[in-house]
């Protein structure tokens, strides 16, 4: 609050990734890394308040839904989101706590009620990742004969959200009178039932829990194309994307700004976080060797394997190594789009071989990487050019996290740039985002 | 265990529940009660911590799908089950926690990975409190033309464990090898991929959080019919019953164990629970004071709706107050049957008038009421008759639990019927429970 009246400087938000040892698949072999982290309760408590003492908006846990004998190690045996954030809530005070969590496999009421739940217990910290799941092998773990395709996918989560939303209204904030002279435990005028009778659900409600803490947990939209951009115009609190360059993510976040007002919504109301990955160290050269000391451990085998994850498991060992990336079709479209996209392309216009592509997809070099000042330059520059408006941090080694923690962050305070304290206590506090008024409440 | 191998006493379970201000209904109105109990957060920690100091087995959490304007005052708004225990998986070490969640309305996938995360993020405290949802309102909140009937519901809640327990053995105790010189990070002949094709559910597997601690969450049982009993006969490890005198509690107790026995299972290895509410004070004529005091603060108006619940929300305000019960048929038979047939039963071979029904049902006097002495007497008396292993304590007013656990709990102790410290660390070791071997690990 002070800084952003004293500087003019925009201010960054940071999310910080709870997913297993960091830096890439195999960084679980790291001489420094916690081999079980992903299912490691001192790990994420001890991250968790990491994250918090460096003052951070937000802890992120990504999700996915199937796995295989080729999955990454850390996607194989991990926490639920929901639990986990739930025993942070406890664990930690001021942090906002985001999880992953997918609309084509759940039920709208359960969700609106577990998210409510959490934003209950954390006072006002909860946040909701939504997803549609790219994983087509997620049907034959949910008694569904199919993956619906992309498209479908989209429209059930904006039933499912439209849903949730009105789910999040059944009370108003000021329902509970708790009148225990009278015996009023709360004013009938102020519950209201839904109805909501669609394409997908038929959800009545009321919820069984009241307004939650932030009116309603923060919503976060991560897919890409221009569904999901749509989705996240017309209901999201945030954007989780990952842009390659500065003028991409700068064209990205125009391109948002403008169906935001196209939506009728306020500039600012979407806040836009870039994942990213960082290593941090003394030089930029000791930086750069722990990027390869790190990318060192990912074998010819595991890349492939990841590669494949991507492409519906496509076993990519097939083909030849250094020969031109095959012509795969395709394949894979109805599951990570965007991402399938951007690497053929890449491929072709980079003239690359399958080992390129392989190893630049499982050991992507971090985004920023550099010594603490470096870092911090980067990131303030993205800010600055309004390519984004904070960023979702991974570590790219497993101890880079703590590094840019300690080191980066008291830089972009001494700047200005970033909170030295919170000034509020919710997420949507943190995030500087307006309380929802209850749709009710607006028509009383 | 030292007392139970220097002291031939039976062992007492006990558990403790969280629901908002207790005693009844309307118990929130009470001068020493926190009226917004079931969803304030201080209060469920220090319920947990207080449980937990007194070395309680567990906490247990109810829960339910379907709400309207006439429900109970802490059904209208309450913490979901597992975001709360998971939340309190951070703010204790030891009690175990036990969450409702029902098979009616959820996805074994979804279930089975939520309870081995608070497992894992528990160190060994979960369990589950299996039901099928008695209200027939809850079809309503989840896209469902209606509420499938009593015997339908229990062989979907049959199948459903099925697949669960299939998923928790996905990966054997000894999977995740997580070498870093050869990086191999799971053995691939400890996963199993379940592939599980029934009449209602389709799921393949494997699950994506390693075995949990306890090799399994504890499993809990809720239904008193026949059918309910069954399923806990041939899954569960403990049942959550209430019968209303010792001689019926024996009958129940003796029941299950022929079922047991019937299953082939080891006398013991299945616990019982009955769901008692406590009050203690200083002299049995203070006790029944208080239980009074709590009483008067239910109107008859709350009582009919009270009992209208169990009835499918029949409105119970038509008939008059000093008549005999009046005849509904078989209403609400979908729903709670064991506890409908019994207050059938109850007026009819007492002759009760509907006021009284309504009354004894919406403020039950506690079971177990007196001085600490006496109360520990009962509870022991129970015990030694074989006609419950525990108890799942409920307070008759808002402060009596905490006097049961400062008083009642140290007497029990002293007589050697209760543990002075946890022996073990997991909820499984506290109930005395044989760790399950994974199925693949048998047969290998
Ligand atoms: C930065 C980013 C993070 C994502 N995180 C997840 C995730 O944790 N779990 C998941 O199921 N999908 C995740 N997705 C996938 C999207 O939800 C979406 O299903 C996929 O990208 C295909 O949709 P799209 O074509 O709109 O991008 C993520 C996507 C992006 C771009
Ligand atoms: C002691 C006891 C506790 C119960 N707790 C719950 C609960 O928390 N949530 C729920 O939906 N049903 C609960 N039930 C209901 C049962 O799961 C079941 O649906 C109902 O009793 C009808 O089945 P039955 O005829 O087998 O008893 C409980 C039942 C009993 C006897």
């Amino acid at each position: 609050m002070s800084q952003s009246t004293t500087n003019p400087q925009r201010q960054i938000h940071l999310g910080a990734i709870i997913q297993g040892a960091s830096g890439n698949m195999s960084a679980w072999r790291h001489p420094d890394a916690i081999a079980d982290a992903s299912i490691n309760v001192n790990f994420v408590r001890e991250l968790a308040r990491e994250a918090e003492n460096a003052k951070f908006d937000l802890l992120f846990v990504a999700d996915g839904l199937h796995i295989n004998a080729k999955s990454i190690p850390h996607f194989l045996n991990r926490f639920e989101p929901l639990t986990l954030l739930s025993a942070l809530a406890f664990a930690t005070t001021r942090i906002g706590l985001v999880g992953t969590l997918s609309t084509s496999y759940s039920d709208p009421f359960t969700v609106a009620r577990q998210f409510s739940s959490l934003d209950h217990l954390s006072d006002g910290r909860a946040g909701w990742n939504v997803v549609t799941s790219p994983l087509e092998g997620s049907a034959k773990n949910f008694s569904r004969d199919k993956h619906p395709e992309h498209a479908l996918r989209y429209r059930i989560a904006s039933e499912f959200l439209d849903v949730t939303k009105g789910l999040w209204d059944s009370w108003e904030d000021d329902a509970f009178v708790r009148d225990k002279a009278s015996g009023v435990f709360f004013d009938p005028d102020k519950l209201h039932v839904l109805n909501h009778a669609g394409e997908f659900f038929s959800v009545a409600g009321p919820l069984n829990i009241g307004r939650s803490r932030q009116g309603r947990p923060i919503l976060f939209q991560a897919g890409a194309s221009d569904d999901g951009k749509a989705v996240a115009a017309s209901h999201a609190d945030a954007i989780y994307t990952r842009q390659e360059t500065i003028g991409l993510a700068q064209a990205f976040y125009g391109d948002v700004q403008k169906r935001l007002a196209a939506h009728g919504r306020a500039a600012g109301s979407l806040k836009i976080f870039q994942g990213i990955s960082v290593i941090v160290a003394d030089s930029a050269v000791q930086a750069e060797d722990q990027y390869r000391e790190t990318a060192r451990l990912v074998t010819i085998e595991n890349a492939l394997d990841y590669l494949g994850r991507y492409f519906d498991h496509h076993d990519f060992s097939q083909y030849p190594l250094d020969a031109p990336f095959p012509d795969i079709g395709e394949l894979g479209s109805n599951q990570f789009r965007s991402t399938t996209d951007a690497i053929k392309r890449n491929a072709a216009e980079r003239r690359l071989t399958l080992r390129e592509v392989a190893l630049e997809a499982a050991t992507p070099r971090p985004s920023f990487l550099g010594t603490p000042e470096q870092v911090a330059d980067g990131l303030q520059a993205w800010v600055e050019a309004r390519a984004t408006d904070g960023f979702i941090v991974r570590g790219g080694t497993p101890l880079a996290f703590t590094e840019f923690a300690r080191k980066v962050v008291p830089i972009l305070q001494e700047r200005g740039a970033y909170r030295r304290d919170y000034a509020g206590t919710t997420l949507r506090e943190h995030l500087g985002l307006d309380y929802p008024v209850n749709r009710y409440a607006l028509t009383a």
